[in-house]
């Protein structure tokens, strides 16, 4: 992976009316120094982000990542983010993307400790080469996430429904899988039903209906899944969420992890036990991923 | 708070024996940049830390802390961190420490994204004044941690018993104590046991006997309990690890939040039912904690 760019934008100034945000954005060097050691994304994982895909130079469905952005801002009681100059950071930096693949991140993180403000800031970089995932697939693992269904609801402290910057759960996870001869997971409740992988979303396809666990505060509302549904819609599928119990995976006609920047991948195996793939439909996705999206 | 000092280490120039470790250590200004903008730490929480008490320019406990260091780092499968190169760092930051008290964090994160090797750092700044907690008390509220009691020791990847980054949920909760006009809280499983407070370890008293809730991969080990222990054990008191289940707190005679930093906090009320307290046991608690510990 190749860094592309970076800019740091400042929250506060984007407070006062103006119509051009670009006087707020400073473009550092990636590889240099930018943050100080008292940030608290980096003491605490305090605060949220989002991962962009972008392709020849076109961000993806900006604006559903910039509505997530502010939803988990809300949930973490973070200020609410000008949605306006996130947009225009998010130009600039697809801006620096050359063709290909990218991945463009917004950071917001609660500041500096006892700071006056947040921080914010904008990354570009090559995006990994995940054709082999698109075509091959990716074998899974379930893990138990260690909550009932019911708790994220009740609890809004765990931050369940918000993409924070406390990732180190998920990143262990997908270490768990690979220990376990995997190449990714899938969390389940204590009480046996399916949420989401660590970093995508899962849909599972019955016949002609596809359907993904229904986002509640334990699950993120993928952007990828969001998009897919649209577009499967459209081809006169039927799409729908469902509570899913973890004993059905097996029944599935063919099940897929999809994310902003891997996009479509299927899965050939859950828990050992494999699953059928549809290289043609699966292509036929990510061929639409691919494509310019807003 | 005032940053007083901090210090870049390099944790692949450790591998190699050396007599001195100073020539791995790179002061940097902790108000200037000094990380980039792919550390893990910051994009993931995904690294593990350590706060250390530091009194007229004595670190406390320092064993008991790089011991939990080099614990959170096998959970998290980091590279083992040198502990004779961390404890030669402490010793400079605590020397950049000027009378009074002041905190020393020590952090290990997995390094930049695609890099080669984990970064890490320690700063030392000036404590916040904790005297107003340490002598009127704190109020708790329970707040639900998500989890029955069991999940932690059968799902590793949860890292429950790890001091990581990620700490969002941790701070949410803190916040979630202060919207219902409380100072603290005290997580409590799905399945109604005892955990912690979000950055503290809870003491109860009953009698003349001291405990806190079972460490096991749930709970951080607390080094600031672990050396009250002590300290009570040798005054007579009898002390001991229990599973406590949250409707015998009401029951306490006496209980505290205890940290390396705040220290002993008496706790005064727990979910609006008043806590009686004792305000010289409390008192000469303090003033050990406040005592050179080693």
């Amino acid at each position: 992976m190749a860094w592309r760019f970076a800019l740091m934008i400042d929250p506060v100034a984007a407070q006062s009316p103006q119509a051009d945000f670009t006087d707020t954005f400073t473009a550092v060097d990636p590889a240099a120094p930018a943050l100080t050691v008292g940030e608290l994304s980096t003491q605490r994982g305090d605060g949220i982000f989002e991962s962009i895909g972008v392709v020849d130079g076109h961000a993806q469905e900006v604006t559903a990542h910039l509505d997530r952005l502010a939803h988990s801002a809300a949930l973490c009681e973070l200020p609410e983010p000008n949605l306006t100059q996130w947009r225009a950071a998010v130009l600039v930096a697809a801006a620096a993307c050359g063709p290909g693949e990218s991945v463009i991140k917004l950071i917001l993180s609660r500041g500096v400790e006892h700071g006056p403000a947040p921080t914010a800031w904008v990354t570009a970089a090559e995006a990994s080469d995940f054709s082999r995932a698109r075509t091959e697939g990716v074998a899974v693992v379930t893990l138990d996430r260690g909550y009932p269904l019911d708790v994220p609801a009740r609890a809004p402290w765990l931050l369940l429904g918000a993409k924070t910057l406390s990732y180190a759960v998920n990143m262990a996870a997908l270490r768990e899988a690979r220990r376990r001869g995997a190449d990714d997971a899938i969390f389940t409740t204590t009480d046996g039903f399916v949420l989401e992988a660590p970093t995508a979303s899962l849909i599972l396809r019955r016949g002609d209906t596809f359907v993904t666990p229904a986002p509640n505060a334990g699950i993120l509302h993928g952007t990828t899944q969001l998009s897919l549904f649209e577009h499967l819609a459209a081809r006169g599928f039927d799409v729908g969420y469902e509570t899913v119990s973890a004993s059905s995976l097996p029944q599935a006609d063919a099940a897929w992890l999809v994310s902003s920047v891997r996009l479509a991948a299927p899965i050939t195996a859950i828990d050992g036990a494999s699953l059928a793939g549809d290289a043609a439909l699966t292509a036929s996705m990510n061929a639409y991923l691919l494509s310019p999206r807003d």
